[in-house]
């Protein structure tokens, strides 16, 4: 993996001037067509063994290109809105947006790499953050970004030679320290796990590519032409990649599904749903408060059909909490900068911290749903949404929140009657638009998408849970119960 | 101030359940007017004693409108990410955009008030907090807010009353902590300085209301009362407030001023330029990695006239720097998010944090040149910019932020010389549009900006340095040279 990144590769002065000119004005012409374009972001990963260049380099392209619109990002420590959320929220926060060049050093390799040398790590663990980091890389790119991965390599001699040739030059031996030596010690170790990452996660989406970092020259050339080569290619290229996916997805022949299957006509009685609800939102409120929660939090999403009843269930949630503890967030049309990022972006941007619940009304889902049904995204683009949102859906499992998904699902004849009514209200009629009928023409298509959203997205550590939400009372005291008992056996859970 | 408010005012169940029902319905009729009006964010300050029903009639709020277009936030102790930015950043951060509803517990006036109770904080230093938060309220309400400002009150006996019951109540007991009792004992203290604070804060733009708490049903009706009251009045006003400034800004009539005071004559050898380059540069580069910075941040903000070379004098900055300390943000057209709040909130958000570096290529200063020449935004709207912007400036310097502003003037025959340059050489194409030629036109103007701009926002915290940039060579040596001498002038400082 490593063997003409150790050999100590040059490049001559000569050479190198009658290059480097040239190959900078093409860089700084690329990246202004980029920007210009604002087709896709590109993603640069920073990583190699001490004293190889990986600063050098990126100071280079900074110099090189119009550091203006190039988001350089050393992701050291975690602050503490970081340690509450899950690891890659800080990756997500800091993605470049389409158009713009990212540069992040001490990024998603980090940890497994060092975490395993340093022994804190084993090796089955690391294995599991490599193939979270493929998942999450491979989203990127079918977003569209271009991500170039560079390892930044020594041997061992040369590394020995580099430290101690930045460790007795007074300007620079401020930047070695023990923790350089240690990894020096430690060359095997790095290489060994450095061979093994990079082997399992060079794809053809985001290959990594090995540079001997010995000579500043080699490095830079290196780094340089890639990265023209790789943006030109890409300006060049046409936005028609796959655009449909293998295999449509039909409906189950028979017409039996999960919606048919649920018993509308479930009711309580407008006596025992008093009764209930003060129960239920009682047990809310103390769970909420349990000490236990303070290292947990709770993400809740509610679709529905339309005027299935969404935010009256909300409504009876919220009205168990704390206003200061909870947000509720309403799903619209995405705005200009969430535009500029991948999908799931505007989502990580309210993901809760410790302590706190975040109610989403309306989701991610739009994308299986609506945003298929409508055709407002390419049919390869909602296929892999599902593994995306799964994937989303662990990490904030494995980080402590409870997530809570609810369908709320009504009959065609009664959202009928509740569009009349609306109509009728005038206090209700913001609620009802054209866009409701249009949606409503398309019954058919969307139980579809409803029942393969939930065979493909219902999991064991996020289900989902559907609700007869014919009788408004009903629905209501089940959503309540159903986020009690989830998130009780959740805080037992973690008390055992 | 408290007089009406420590009477135990009550209102009685039966004229509670007449009113309350209609209320209800006419707030979130209000909330949806506002919200599909998208014309100004809506901000509820609450703050008041303990017991007094603080809690109870947010919740109230948020159960009676649409919880998801009100934004409730709780501010406890700041966050490491908060600490290391002006005390206000968190509550820039957290602002509604138009059209949507903030509830601020915990808000600006907790520090002031709780401070000067627990003795950490004497009266000037409150007095002076509170001059910032009367300016900030100033500002919010000239960009269109609305704001309200509830002071929650019992009289001792009652506070008492309350916190006894509260903490009889299982329910409840936990709600009343050690502190809640300190508090009580120190009544006295906080009648005082409530009734200063409240005294010297109540405007115009944002009066204080002061709610018996006592009575669930009165505190319910006097917050929801006023808030419709005010939600309608203000969307019954059309959006023309003072559009014009008291006096129109006029140039000097003597034609001198500090630009046409430059000598634009001013060069640098080519070979001196190379070193004095290094020499700067390698300053700069010490001065970041001294330890003293690791609590510190510069800014440093690019203005001049078309063509003047700020990219290139940023590109000298930024070459003397590690690519991860810094983040350039160039400043274009807002993003829709950002036309939703404040003018100084889209800078906000790029404030930096400790031991880093931020440079804004064009600027805030935007308000005062190009959308005061372009007619952009209201006579009235630039000329209280000068202040807004003098106090941003301030807030970021108290809180250990270098800030150097630099203007890069050249003559308009130089500039002719510049533009037509940069139209024949294909590389640097991009760089001249049609709306230069167009902002050359109003040459004089923009001079007259200028001046005023300088005269205005040349503060001691954060003095202008006009730089003669006709020779590019001279005008980077002195861009590079001044921020040195500021940065290492702020480093000794803060350790003396």
């Amino acid at each position: 993996m490593f063997e003409s990144a150790e050999l100590g590769q040059r490049i001559d002065k000569a050479a190198y001037d009658a290059e480097a000119p040239q190959l900078r004005a093409e860089l700084l012409d690329l990246q202004y067509d980029l920007l210009t374009s604002r087709r896709f972001p590109v993603l640069i990963l920073v990583n190699g063994l001490d004293g190889a260049g990986k600063g050098e380099t990126v100071n280079l392209l900074n110099a090189w290109m119009d550091p203006r619109h190039i988001h350089t990002v050393g992701f050291g420590d975690p602050s503490d809105e970081e340690r509450q959320r899950p690891t890659m929220w800080r990756y997500w926060r800091a993605l470049p947006g389409k158009g713009r060049i990212g540069v992040f050093f001490g990024n998603w390799y980090a940890e497994p790499i060092t975490g395993w040398v340093r022994k804190d790590l084993k090796r089955e663990a690391a294995a599991h953050h490599l193939e979270r980091i493929l998942r999450f890389e491979k989203m990127l790119a079918d977003e569209g970004a271009l991500i170039l991965k560079f390892w930044f390599h020594l041997s061992r001699d040369n590394q020995k030679r580099r430290l101690k040739t930045l460790a007795k030059d007074p300007k620079t031996a401020w930047r070695i320290t023990e923790q350089d030596w240690w990894r020096f010690e430690n060359y095997d170790r790095y290489h060994r796990m450095a061979e093994y990452v990079l082997r399992r996660t060079s794809t053809a989406q985001a290959p990594w590519v090995a540079v001997d970092g010995f000579d500043p020259r080699f490095r830079a050339l290196t780094v340089g032409r890639l990265l023209a080569a790789a943006i030109r290619r890409r300006l060049a290229q046409p936005d028609t990649t796959l655009r449909i996916a293998a295999a449509p997805l039909l409906p189950v022949p028979s017409g039996a599904n999960v919606l048919t299957a649920l018993d509308l006509s479930r009711k309580l009685a407008k006596k025992s749903y008093a009764s209930e609800l003060a129960r239920w939102q009682g047990r809310l409120n103390q769970l909420v408060r349990d000490e236990r929660f303070a290292k947990r939090s709770l993400v809740l999403v509610f679709e529905g059909n339309d005027a299935a009843g969404k935010g009256g269930a909300i409504r009876r949630i919220t009205g168990a909490l704390d206003a200061r503890s909870y947000r509720v967030v309403p799903i619209g049309a995405p705005t200009e900068e969430e535009r500029e990022q991948p999908y799931l972006w505007r989502f990580w941007r309210h993901v809760p911290g410790h302590g706190r619940v975040t109610v989403f009304d309306r989701s991610w889902y739009g994308r299986v749903l609506v945003e298929r049904i409508e055709g407002l995204c390419a049919e390869a683009d909602w296929m892999r949404a599902y593994s995306e949102i799964n994937d989303f859906e662990d990490q904030l499992v494995r980080h402590g929140a409870v997530v809570v998904k609810f369908w709320l699902s009504i009959s065609k004849d009664e959202q009928y009657r509740r569009f009349k009514e609306r109509e009728e209200t005038r206090f209700k009629n913001f609620k009802i638009t054209d866009e409701d009928w249009r949606n409503r023409e398309k019954w058919d298509a969307y139980e579809t998408a409803v029942c393969q959203m939930v065979d493909r997205t219902s999991t064991e550590v996020a289900p989902w849970t559907l609700v007869e939400a014919e009788d408004k009372n009903f629905a209501r005291i089940k959503v309540l119960k159903t986020v009690v008992k989830r998130l009780e056996a959740a805080l037992d859970d973690s008390a055992g």
